[in-house]
C-alpha cells in the first residue's frame, strides 16, 4: 500500500513536477480571450516561446498534446505520398512513424537497436543517393523518451548540408525543448515539435510547432487536407496576440510564468543542470551494476536514464515495489523493452536533492525486491553533484 | 481606464467563469498519467462525462479546443466528396462548414438570415428528396453562439425520421452542453461535438465527442485520414481508464469536480436555470427597447443573448464603455453583425446577482454611452427572477 | 435552500472578498521564517504597512484578530486604575470597553444611541474639565461596523488639541483603514488599531498596531502585564525583518498583495470608491423608503450601511430570505439592533457591479419577503454610479 | 547564490511543510462566520481537534502563534505571586519561563544542560517536599525544539501522582503534537499547548489549548486579567459552532484537511512514521561521527534532530553551504547553542525520500565545507528505512 504522506516523487520523463508559481498562475479566472487584456499576454507568450526554441520565426501553439504537434508538423508540410526518412531509435519514433503511415507517407525507417541515436551515416548515405531529392523531409526525434538517447539535431543537419539536399527537417523536441541545448534557427531546423509537460514544467495541453521559412513555403503547396492544425490562420490570428480559436488560456498564463523561470535560472544554466543531473544518475546506475539502456556515451540523455533490469526480473514489478514502498513513480519501459527496462526522469523542475531522494527511493527498492546490486549508487551520485563547488565551470565538469 | 477592483464580471459566452473548486482542483501537481491513481480518475471522468451527455455510448476527451472537436467529427466519420447537409444560421455555422470545405466534404449549405435557427422545413425537403441516400450526414449547431438562436436537435432528428434518411446526425453543442436541454442517446444523435468552456465550466483545453453505434460504424469505414482525432485507440485506452496519449491531466481533475458540482445542484434544475436567466435577460432588453438578434421566441436560447445596437451606434464602441466603466466583458457581434451586436453570455457558473450585476453595468452603460434606450431593464429582469419564490414550478415560469 | 451556483455574494461588513491574486499568495509553500528570503519579505510588508497607515513610524503585525489588536492597545499603553475616555457609540465601542474594563481601566463611557458618532462636543467638555489629567487615553472606534456610523479620529484629535490635553488618541480603524480615509501621522493618533479581514482584503488572521512616538513612551511605564502583545521585542526583531515569534508567515504573502493592488489603485481612489459605493447603497435605501441606522449625514460610512428593518419584520428572518434566494450574506443588526437592522458592507475588494448585484438582490427579497418597502433602489443606487463618466472630479460627485 | 529550481527543502522543525490539499483549502473565498455554512465547519474543526489531543474535553482554538497559546494557559489559570515549577531543558523551555516571570509568577527553574528532557527526579523530589501545596503548576515542554530532548509528559504525570501533589500539569507540545504520542485525557494533561506550523502541517496562524476540568475550575478563580485568551467566551460560542471574534476563517478550512490526512494515515502511523525518521536521521548522524546535542537516548526526539558541530566549525556557516549549494534550509542552533549546533526537522508533511533528499544535502555539504567527517551517513540512514519491509512490526524495529 501507498503511504500517501509528504510529496508524491513524480520521476516519470514527462508530465513532470509543475512549479507551484506555474500552478498558481494557472488558478487564476478565465479571461475574454478577444479583449484587450488577454492580448497582451498572447503577445508576451509567443515572444517568450520564441526565446525558448531559440528562433526569430513563427511558434505555433496549439491546444493539444505533444502528439498534436506530431502531426501538424506533418500535415502542413507534406503530401500523400512524399517521401520521408525516419530512423526507429525507440518508441516515439515508432509512434510518429506509424502516423505517417496513416498520412499515406512514403517512410523510408532506418532500424536501430533502441540503444543509440538515430544513424547519421545511414541518414547521410540515403541522402547523397537520393539524387532526385525525392526525400521530402528528414524526420528524427531529438530526445528518444523511451530510450534516453539523444540524437543530435545539429549532426542531422550537418549530413542534410553535406549531402546537399533540399529535405525539411523536421525535430521532436518533445522532451528535449528546456532540457536540453536547442538552437532553431541556428541549427537549421524546419519544424521544432514540442509539447507543454516536460522541460516547460507545464501540465499537459500544450502542444508547438516551431517554423521555418522553408517550411511555411512547403506549407502552401502541399496536399495533405488541415483545418485545426493549419499554421496560416493561427500566424494570422497571432499578429493581434489572438488565435483563431479558444486558446487553452490557463496554460498560457502557466507558459509565461514559466518560462519567466527558465530565464531566470538561464537557459543554459537550465541544460547544464540537466546535463549534472543525468551525470549523477548515471554514476548511480553504474555503481549499482546495472545496464544503461543507451549504449552510447554521445547519446546519453540529460533529461532521463533508461535502465535495464537484470535478467529474471521484471522492471514493472521493480516499479511497483517503488511506489508502494517510497511514492515514487518512475516511468515503464515501453513495448519491446517492456518489463526489460525502467525510466528514470529527471528533467524539468528538479534540482538535487529531489533527485538524491528518488535515487535512494530506488537504491533502496532494489534491494527489497532482490534485484542483484551493488550498494553504493547513491554514493556515486552525490561525488558526482558536489563536485559542483570545487569547479565552477559546470558544463566541463559534467559534460 | 478600466478599475480593476473587484472582480472582473466575465459575461461572454464562453470562456465562462470557472468556479473556485474547479480552479483549485485544476491546480494540483500532476499525477503520472500511466499509474494507478490516474487510472481511477481515468474511469471516473470517462463515466461522468457519459451522464452529462446522457449517453451510455463512449465519449471521447480530447486535448483540444472546441474546433477540435469538430474536426475529430469530421474524420472519423466522412470522406471526400461526401454529401453534407448544413445550415448557415451564425458564424460558428459558418466556420465548421467551412471546416468541411478544407475536408472536400460537398457541403449543401441552407443559408439564414442568421437571426432564427436551422430551416427545418428544407432539411426535411433535401432529406426526402434524396432518395439515393447521398446525403451522408446532417450537420448542425445546437446553440449558435453568434446570434442567441438554438436549433432544436430532436426536432432534426425527427426530420431525418420522418424522412426515413440513413444520415448521420452531427451536433455541436459546444455551447449548448450543461446549458440546455441535451440527450445524446435518447434524441439519436450520432455525433455530438463540445468543449470544456462553456457550460462545462471548465477552462479552454478539452473537446469532446459523443459517438452513437451508428457513427463508430462509419468511422470503420471512411477515408479521410485522422490519427490524433481517431477514435478507435482512444475508445481502446479508455477501457484501461488510460489514453493513447498525454491527456490534459490537470483539466480532467477540474472536469471531475465541474461534473460533480452540476450534479450536486441537478443537471435539470442547471437546465432551468439557465432557462430563467434568458428570461430574465431578455425582459430586459425588451424593456431596454433594444433588439434581439434572433426573431423566433421558439429559438431563444436559455445561454446567451445577443442584442442588436440602434442604427447608428456601434457595437463595439459600447462594449468598450462597458470594459472601460464597469471592468465588464461582453460578446462582440461576429462577422456580418460585427460592429451591429453584443452578446451578454449567461452560462456555466452564474447566478442571479451575477446577472443583476452584469445587467446594471449594461443599463448605466446604455446611459453612458447615449445609446438610445429606455430606462427599466434591470427593473423587467428582477420582475422574472423574483418571481421564483412565487411558483415551484420554475420551468413553468420561465419558459 | 440556498443554490450554490455562481459566485457566493459576501456583502457583510467584514471578513470581505479577498482578491484572487491576494488568496493565491497566501497558498504558496512556507518558507523559513528565519531565512534571508523571509528576511526581506519582512521588511517589505513591514515598509508597505507604513504607507497604509500613513505613518513613518511603527507597524505591530500580530498573528491575530482585530480583537486581539485591541488588547494590545491597552496593555501597551494603560496601567489598572488609569482613566479613560469612551463613547459607547455601538456594538463593537461595547466590546472594547469590556475589555478595558477587564483590564481595571476606569472608563468614563459617553453614551449614544447608537446612531451617530461619539459626541465630540462632550469629549471636549471632559478633556477641558480634566484639568489635573486623569484621562491618560481617549479611545474611539473609527468606523462603528455595528451601525455604519463613522466618528472623524482628525475632529477627535482637535478636540484633544483645544482642550490642551495630554492624553493618548487610541483608535480602533479596523473597518476603516483601506476604506475611509486615514493619517496616523497628520491625524497625531497614537495607537491605530487594524485587522487583515476588512478594507485589507485578507483573510482574517492578521492584527495591526501603528504606534506613535507618545504611545511607544507610555509603554516604557505602564504596569499592565504583558508578553505576546509587548511591542518592544517585535520592534527590536524587525530590525531584522523578522519576528519574535512564528508569524503567520502566507497571510504576511497576501498582505504583499493586498497592498500592492491598493496601490495599484491609488490608495486615495480607493477611498473614494468607497465613498461612492456609500453614496449609491443609501441612495438605493432611501428609495425603499427603508431608514439608515446612522442618523447623522456626517457620520455616513463609506464602508458600509446599516438598515432598519420596518416595524413588524424581523430583520434576520429577513437575510434569511435573502441568503435563501439569492446565497448572499448580509452582516445581522448587533446587540441593541439584533433582529431590527440588517447591513451592507460594500468594503474591500468591491466594485459597482458587485454592489448592484447585491442591492437588486435585496430588493427582490424584500419583494419575497413582502417587507413594505418601494421599489426603485437599484435605480437610485445606479444613478450615482453612472454618474461617474459625467464628471471627473469624483470625489466631488459622492462626498 | 542559491539555485531556485525544483521545490526548496525545507527541513526546519517548524513551520513545516504544508500539502497542497491544505494549501488548496486554505485558498478558497472567506465564508461569513455568522452564517450556517460556517457553524458546520467550527463544529467540524472542534470536534476534529479534540481527537487529534485525544480529549473529549474543550479545546480553545486562537488567531495566534503558538506563543499566544502559551501565554493563554499562564493567564487562564494562574495568578501574580503564584509558585509553579519548570525546567529549564532548551530555548522554548527558557523563553517559557520568562513570560511566566512577565506575569509575575513565582517560578522554581530546574536547570539542566539543555541535552536531556527535564530532571523528574528532582520534579518529583520538588513537589513531594512541597507539603503545602504551594506550586500551583508543573510547566514542561513536552519535545524541546532547540535540543530535539523530548520530556514524557506520562512520566510528569507520574511524579505528580506519586507526590499526590495537586499541581496543574501545562504541556507545551507545539512541536510534538501530530508528531509524537500524545494522550491528553490519559496522561492526565491539565493544557496542552499546541500551535498548527508544526506536525499539524498548517501554516503558522493558530494556536490551541485543550484544557481539563481542573484547569477550567482554576481559570474561574485565578487573578491575571485577561480578554482576549479567556477560554470562557471561546467555549460558550463554540457551542453554537461560532468564535466570539473572527477566527482565522481559512486556516480553519485548512485545519480540517489537515487532520482528514493525519486521519487517513492513522493517528499511531503518524507516530511511528516519525519515530522511523527519527531513527533513521541518528543513524546518518552517528555515521557521519557528529555527536547529538541530546545525550539520553529515552529522550530522543522523532520530530527533529539537532547535531553538534565539531569544534571549530560554525553551525550557521555550514547551514548557508547548506541553502547556497541545495536551497535546503536547516534550523538554527538557538541561544546557548547558536552556532554550535543546527537542527535537522523531519516533522510534519514528510516520507522517506523527502528525508532521504535531506540526508544526501547534508552529507554532500559537510564534504563542500570541509566538515570533518566520515561519508556513509545517507547509507546508513537508508539501512534503516529500508527495513520497513522485512519486518511489519514497525514500532519494535524503530523503537
Amino acid at each position: 500500500m501507498t503511504l500517501h504522506t509528504g510529496r508524491h516523487t513524480l520521476q516519470i520523463p514527462g508530465p513532470t513536477n509543475v512549479p507551484d508559481r506555474v500552478l498558481r498562475a494557472i488558478d487564476m479566472p478565465v479571461l475574454d480571450h478577444r479583449g484587450p487584456e488577454f492580448a497582451v499576454l498572447g503577445h508576451e507568450v509567443l515572444a517568450d516561446a520564441k526565446r525558448i526554441f531559440r528562433t526569430k520565426q513563427p511558434v505555433i501553439i496549439y491546444p493539444s498534446s505533444g502528439t498534436g504537434a506530431w502531426e501538424a508538423a506533418i500535415v502542413n508540410t507534406l503530401s500523400p505520398g512524399d517521401k520521408v526518412l525516419m530512423a526507429e531509435t525507440g518508441q516515439f519514433a515508432t509512434l510518429w512513424l506509424t502516423m505517417a503511415n496513416k498520412f499515406k507517407l512514403d517512410v523510408d525507417v532506418l532500424p536501430t537497436d533502441w540503444r543509440r541515436g538515430a544513424p547519421l551515416d545511414l541518414i547521410e548515405e540515403r541522402l547523397k543517393a537520393d539524387r532526385e531529392h525525392k526525400i521530402k523531409a528528414v524526420m528524427i526525434v531529438h530526445n528518444e523518451t523511451s530510450t534516453s538517447c539523444v540524437t543530435h539535431p545539429l549532426e542531422v543537419r550537418k549530413t542534410l548540408d553535406r549531402a546537399k539536399h533540399p529535405a525539411l527537417l523536421l525535430v521532436d523536441t518533445i522532451s528535449g525543448l528546456g532540457a536540453l541545448e536547442y538552437e532553431h534557427d541556428a541549427w537549421g531546423i524546419d519544424v521544432s515539435i514540442a509539447g507543454s509537460q516536460k522541460g516547460m514544467m507545464l501540465p499537459p495541453g500544450l502542444g508547438f510547432n516551431a517554423v521555418s521559412e522553408k517550411a511555411l513555403a512547403a506549407s502552401k503547396s502541399n496536399t495533405l487536407p488541415r483545418a485545426y492544425w493549419d499554421w496560416h490562420p493561427v500566424i494570422a490570428n497571432n499578429v493581434e496576440g489572438s488565435f483563431p480559436y479558444t486558446p487553452a488560456t490557463n496554460l498560457l498564463y502557466g507558459l509565461k510564468v514559466a518560462i519567466a523561470m527558465m530565464e531566470e535560472e538561464g537557459l543554459e544554466n537550465v541544460w547544464a543542470r540537466h546535463k549534472r543531473h543525468g551525470a549523477a544518475t548515471r554514476a548511480a546506475v553504474k555503481a549499482w551494476g546495472l545496464d544503461l539502456v543507451c549504449q552510447d556515451p554521445h547519446a546519453y540523455s540529460p533529461a532521463l536514464t533508461a535502465v535495464m533490469m537484470p535478467d529474471g526480473h521484471d522492471a514493472d514489478a521493480f516499479r511497483k515495489v517503488v511506489l508502494d514502498n517510497f511514492d515514487m513513480s518512475l516511468g515503464a519501459g515501453l513495448n519491446k523493452i517492456k518489463g526489460k527496462a525502467f525510466r528514470i526522469g529527471h528533467l524539468g523542475h528538479q534540482n538535487d536533492l529531489m533527485l538524491m531522494g528518488a535515487l535512494a527511493g530506488i537504491e533502496m527498492s532494489l534491494d527489497i525486491a532482490k534485484v542483484p546490486h551493488r550498494a553504493g549508487g547513491v554514493a556515486a551520485a552525490m561525488e558526482v553533484l558536489k563536485g559542483r563547488e570545487a569547479s565552477p565551470m559546470l558544463k566541463a565538469v559534467v559534460a
